[in-house]
């Protein structure tokens, strides 16, 4: 195997140490404004890193010659999977301190490759790390222990065909390294699509998806990945199976609920039969704005409750809404889109601004198709959203320090929750670094019963101490959120970053079991190691 | 305790052998009208068995002194408790010969009991038997082994509080052994409802549907109890606890599913914050008759596949239409069911019977409100739904053996399913019996990607031998499902009946977690034996 500097699916190369493709990364002249944003950042940006200037150490282990052609030393190739791509990840790569590099990356091409690579590995005391597109921002694709003898990466991406369409059951077999560009592709021609659009969805895969129960297009109802799974394929170093392909089941707990979520940790998902979506021809969006904040949670609480299952439903803070040019007078902004393929939304949308003037909302003008010139707060919104993490990366090479986290908890605590994260979580960042931080919140999914808040805390850092400042902010955020009972997360994963919370969360008959399933399918504790349970 | 001859939240009194109220069982005369449909039949009716005439054994052990108030050795409370509600459980208590009854019936009153009663039985080697209502259709509640020393059934139905309500988030805190009605009536001051309602509403409690993935009152989207479970408390053997209340998370595997579905195998769900709907205010709904089966199921299947989302889709084939008087030509008949609490539904009960004119169907009469008299086909099947269990006792009465049994499988399977479910076990039935049987179909729940089948199997048995014969026609049905890759049960559970097709349908990795995880939470192995696991 060589070394694939372009990503799959494209000729673009993809940044080893930054989010995306490496020529979407913001230039020097971009850094340098976004950091004048925040005050006390750098002058100017730090440089790019390479890997040439790494040492990265020779590997601990050679592959067996029977599975030698699906692996690589290249050290290229293992540099860019020593890490995810959070914050964490972007700065300890440019400040040349990447974690630690695993000695073999591996592209198995089917399932009995990976079968083979885990039997392999469990024989040697390799730890094995499954890897779709690398994306993690909760440190959930890194080897941070020392009791294996070798890490290998497990790149899945290798396997990103869609092997079978039931294009009357609207459902398809897909590989589970399949990026969404790869995936969705292979489903046009067929007027399909499996309509899942994290933020990420380019550099991410379906079996990343799966294993860390992401969060998707959807704002209402089905918001994650986990409601569009038929059944899984799941490779463990113990057995081997795949649960049946069916529209529903009652027969005893769901094995495939067992899998998704499980992070690597308890086996690795090769295959999903995956529940689809007609491609939507009708569609309608419009904004709204709130001069008061809790008139907008109102509101979208009254649209949550409603039956109306809005597509998007993404309420923006006045930081927020400043932020993507949302609105600019310290307004919030309420963003709702409606989609069906089968019939005009109009009047969806239409019941839903209802609601919202209700609670004080100012409707903008209403976009109801897609050739249309978009509202212009919605149009900027999307705009921001695909761009935000690739600015993130500006600010870190600014030497500003940037976390994001999102959680979700009940409507009653949603008010004193936000309320705590700006004030803790912002006198975290300014005990840590000495400088007023930025702290913004937005709604990315709601329900009935309660709400997912995704917050940004960006602040100047300290040259070279920006790791341990962004370890304080989180240890702070993972309090707030555990003291409000709110989950420590919604859709990012648990990863390494979020056991502490994870742990105090879990109730104690599933963490046994959790830990028995774990004895069971992994008895020589190689896969993810550290992820969920030790 | 005493013993309580009158159903929890009313003064009428439960039938220990049959379905439901004593006072509702057919009388003798409604009995011979039923058999004299079915050719075969016996010329009179079994008697209505009573417990005076069971040889009930002493107990083989007494409880300890600190639990025995809420324990009872009472004959009428153990055989109340041998059996659950299955075809299978009747015919046995007609024929005298019930299953083991248990030593023990207790009573517990909170969370802090039932890990007493744990506690003791796994120190004295006694099986403990989960028991909510007792309506379990497959041999979900009672003892079948011989490696305890003693069975006690936990009936759970002194929990039946609702203890907390959250208005504002739609959502209550509610004991597992609510009966339907009883948790209900709770809620109704609140202007809220579970709107749960399995056909043995009044006879099952809210631990049971959670402990069996029970389906519901939706007929599409959000199908299962499943769906609507913001937290559960589990009391298990090892260890107890409960989930936090969240409206969403993806902290690894959910630990509730692992809880839901198990049966009472793994712990015993104790209460559960519950989602609650706001009553609906607009309804409407209309029966499509269909000359052709096929077309039938393709229009449903577009409905399913719309964004219409119907709270009831149920399709009759000609056999269930003719029998619950909906149609008397021959016609399969659909009942579309739309509702709201939020605005009216007319337009999109409009598009469903396009979609089902589209594909053949013949509409009738539209009702729109629910005090509107309604469309007759509806008014009906609505009669004879509920009077269904009741029909079958006085069937089996009359000596007839009658199977209902449910299934889930993929849109490109339900042809050939049903038709083989017909056929084959229609020959099953013969070949046990020598007389023709009767076997009949609807669909409950309908997907995007399938469809939830209802089969209901009549035919005359042989005196005495009722329960061979039932066996018979299970396994033939139970091979059907197996060989069409349907699931062994779509929300009825898995219990001892269907265990033999659960094995083979689960996947082997988790099956071993799940042997696993209840190694670690029932070490003495006494939670309801021989269910999901051995």
């Amino acid at each position: 195997m060589s070394a694939t500097p372009s990503h799959p699916g494209t000729s673009r190369t993809r940044s080893w140490w930054g989010w995306g493709y490496a020529d979407a990364q913001p230039d020097d002249a971009e850094c340098a404004a976004l950091g004048a944003l925040l005050p006390g950042t750098l002058a100017r940006p730090l440089p790019i890193p390479r890997v040439a200037d790494l040492a990265v150490p020779r590997p601990c282990v050679s592959p067996p010659p029977a599975l030698a052609h699906l692996v690589t030393a290249d050290p290229e190739v293992r540099a860019a999977h020593a890490m995810g791509k959070a914050y964490r990840d972007v700065i300890r790569a440019l400040r040349g301190r990447p974690g630690r590099i695993p000695d073999l990356v591996a592209r198995p091409g089917n399932a009995r490759d990976v079968s083979d690579l885990l039997d392999w590995a469990g024989g040697h005391g390799v730890a094995v790390i499954p890897f779709g597109g690398g994306s993690s921002v909760v440190g959930g694709v890194e080897y941070r222990g020392d009791t294996h003898r070798a890490v290998l990466s497990l790149d899945m991406t290798s396997m990103d065909r869609v092997l079978q369409i039931d294009t009357a059951g609207r459902s398809a077999r897909i590989q589970a390294g399949a990026l969404g560009p790869v995936l969705e592709e292979q489903l046009r021609p067929h007027g399909l699509t499996l309509r899942h659009f994290p933020q990420s969805f380019e550099f991410s895969t379906l079996g990343g998806w799966l294993a860390t129960r992401a969060g998707g297009h959807y704002a209402t109802v089905r918001t994650h990945i986990d409601d569009f799974v038929q059944s899984l394929h799941v490779v463990t170093p113990a057995a081997s199976g795949a649960s049946w392909r069916l529209p529903a089941s009652g027969a005893g707990p769901s094995p495939d609920r067992l899998f998704l979520g499980s992070e690597g940790a308890l086996g690795v998902i090769t295959e999903a039969w995956m529940r689809l979506q007609q491609r939507p021809r009708h569609k309608a969006s419009a904004s709204v704005t709130f001069a008061d904040f809790q008139q907008a949670l109102d509101a979208v609480r009254a649209v949550a409750q409603s039956d109306l299952a809005p597509a998007n439903c993404r309420l923006l803070d006045s930081g927020e809404a400043l932020l993507a040019g949302a609105a600019h007078d310290g307004s919030a902004v309420l963003v709702l889109g409606f989609e069906s393929a089968t019939g005009p939304v109009d009047d969806r949308l239409t019941s839903a601004l209802d609601l919202a003037r209700d609670h004080g909302g100012r409707t903008g003008a209403l976009t109801q198709d897609r050739d249309a010139p978009a509202d212009s707060a919605v149009s900027a919104w999307r705009s921001a959203f695909l761009r935000m993490p690739y600015l993130r990366d500006g600010l870190a090479r600014m030497g500003a320090v940037v976390d994001t986290f999102e959680t979700a908890a009940t409507w009653d605590k949603i008010p004193a929750l936000i309320h705590a994260v700006r004030t803790e979580v912002g006198a975290a960042a300014l005990k840590a670094t000495g400088h007023p931080a930025t702290v913004t919140c937005r709604l990315t999914h709601v329900y009935p019963d309660g709400a997912a808040p995704y917050f940004t805390v960006a602040v100047a850092g300290r040259p070279g101490d920006e790791v341990q400042i962004w370890d304080d902010i989180k240890a702070a955020a993972n309090d707030v959120l555990h003291g409000h009972r709110a989950t420590i997360t919604h859709h990012h994963a648990v990863g390494r970053d979020h056991r502490p919370g994870y742990d105090l969360q879990r109730p104690e008959p599933f963490a046994l079991a959790l830990r028995a399933a774990k004895d069971a399918l992994d008895p020589h504790r190689i896969l993810n190691p550290g992820v969920l349970i030790d």
